[in-house]
């Protein structure tokens, strides 16, 4: 139980530091600059960064996870306890949102804000779906063959697909809601979370099947470039 | 048979990954800013970031190639099975195709179109050569002292190859080939796909005879700054 | 002795270099910008790279703290002995000022100076404790579960600093000591300097607290994602 | 014989893509560009990518000096037989003459220019000095406790160095010859490589002996942050 309450305690400050970083980077970003992409720019570099910072030092606690998604696919795999789901989401979703009140207090701004930044349309849902497929791609071929270089890799993949995909991939349902509470940015008005969160779960386990196959132990592959070293014993 | 299908899975999946990046960040780049210099960062460095990845997360499955002319040195160096060539191209193409499609999608974009963006000429053929002689000469070299620094390396030549070359280094063709099917920011006119090909080829051909001098094994050298652990035994 | 003697040149080398490129690259940044954000994309990156270069060469040496509040800290856990906390954090100062020198030679300024930027009210105090109770964080985190990633960990932590918190991260007495006498780009007015050192002691300190709990040794945990190779036996 | 021919080849090779890199570069982002502080972060971005990328790939071979001083210093410490001595400056200033010519050719730019750029004075000289002894710290401190990893702390370092030091840090008398013959973003007046060299002979002379203290090997010192895994036994 004292286990549980560090995991979750993990989750909620590794989200918190998340959403503030994406949130903050966002508004000092967007004070700065007149040309959107060197906002962009601001906001990107950031969040990659932070990524790395959070994963390397609260994995080995939580997991860090962050993102429902993340916990839902590890449950479906059996690799999270069924007990821990709900304590984990919550503890992302709250986390996310004292992110967002930190980067307001930060910024001296109204703590309390309702986005009114629209995201909505298939477009941006395909954007959310593919930016999800990725990022859980991303977490299970890591795990599969390279579990040292997760960090790294979910902050260069988050670093590509702000740019790659046209929602700048949210890809992480509790940080979308933290964001639906800034009217800055990186906000998203609350109404289009429904179709963002749809988009990210299905994204989510399309990629959790895929890797299923793609990923599966083999017996005898000898792989020609990387031959040695990075698969897992 | 199962295994040469994950294969050829990872190769056309990772192409796709790749071109979706290089169209799509291109496309939201352009869209956001005014100066040329500022969308070619938010150009490049999601494409340097996304190729760590790919290679770190497909590398133990298909050898992580992406590039037809990759291929054709592996195969000419016996390190690719001959009836693997083809299709290994084949998934390559299809896949950057797609990468493509994606890019246009998450864009609203008309999925079908024809770059009119010319890039022709002995200048920008040069720079093609030289681009890709750099790719391969930077993939040897990392299979020959450090393959676990690969996606690094690959990430971080392409990065800077992006500005040094005043092609912008497609070093590929099927990227090239699936650029020819865009006409935003990324794109090349179709009818200028063969310059650049033979050029990659010919760069290609020239860093693989070079490599095999340069990096030939050795019996007694001791080199002088970074002499142990970096070898492969 | 000797040894101490080297302990603390480090100390102060690696503050001057540290000062040496944060007041060095935003005064070129700021040369050559219009745009604020590019400017601080220009501060940012330089003392990101920096930070992974000092502490890599120096950490084997003396520790790498280039900070008064981090040697508190470590002095606090007892891992620097009391009679090394003040010549450590003279050191530190005495960097610093030779660092702001530094830059000012070489940028053809006028080498004493003092910063009239304003930097006070609560939400920079509110900045600069969140800043500095996260730069602990992923220290104390990096020592519990990677201490070779500690240079990367922290050159990316204040990569992301710079820009999620609305003070830039100054996050370092020493360093806000020697930022006060330079009237450039990262500049601090001295009378601001009691604000931010109190915030910036605060943040450790409850990072501190903080972390002596979430990154206390377990006995049985089982973390979902990173499960091993990350822990110290 | 054969030996050191692949030595000079690396050498030439690597210095060639390495004022390639530098020279292109600086062309593509002022092309780009009206923001000199984009241009620069244009400039600056591959040059660090690429130096990560030859030193991996070309250290093992002729230990990856690409640059007289760094050449000199190793002389000074045995680390290199003295005949080698002048065969490796000349493949160098040779290699990165050959780099600028390669940089014209893929720009379409004449090949035989001489550069108009003045650059003297004391606080460029200063700069110069302080860019080299940090290069050489930096190399000597990465060999004495992580060789593993030169290639990114050079890599870095220059990135810091081109926005810290107010001569965007030359560092390296063969870059500098080079670079007199390209009058373009990256050149230099020939008149004014007396100036550059000499400063950088003596920051690299200072940084050696500094470094004989500072790095001498310890018997009994107990390093506080960075404690086991990073010193060379």
């Amino acid at each position: 139980m004292a286990d549980l309450s560090r995991r979750l305690a993990a989750e909620a400050l590794g989200t918190a530091m998340l959403v503030a970083t994406v949130v903050g980077s966002g508004i000092m970003a967007d004070r700065l600059s007149d040309d959107v992409a060197v906002s962009l720019l601001g906001n990107t570099i950031p969040t990659g960064a932070i990524l790395f910072v959070l994963i390397t030092i609260l994995g080995p606690i939580s997991g860090a996870h962050f993102n429902p998604v993340v916990t839902m696919v590890f449950a479906l795999r059996k690799e999270l306890e069924t007990s821990a789901i709900l304590p984990y989401v919550l503890a992302q979703i709250l986390g996310g949102i004292v992110g967002t009140l930190i980067a307001h207090a930060m910024f001296d701004l109204s703590m309390l804000q309702i986005s009114e930044t629209v995201r909505t349309g298939s477009a941006q849902w395909s954007a959310e779906a593919v930016a999800t497929f990725g990022l859980l791609l991303t977490i299970l071929g890591g795990l599969r063959f390279k579990t040292e270089a997760i960090p790294m890799l979910v902050g260069l993949y988050i670093t590509a697909a702000y740019w790659f995909t046209a929602s700048t991939s949210f890809a992480n349902p509790a940080v979308a809601i933290a964001r639906s509470l800034t009217n800055t940015f990186a906000g998203i008005r609350p109404i289009d979370l429904t179709g963002f969160i749809l988009a990210q779960m299905a994204g989510a386990l399309i990629a959790a099947a895929f890797a299923a196959w793609l990923f599966a132990e083999s017996r005898n592959e000898i792989p020609p470039i990387i031959p040695e070293g990075t698969e897992r014993p």
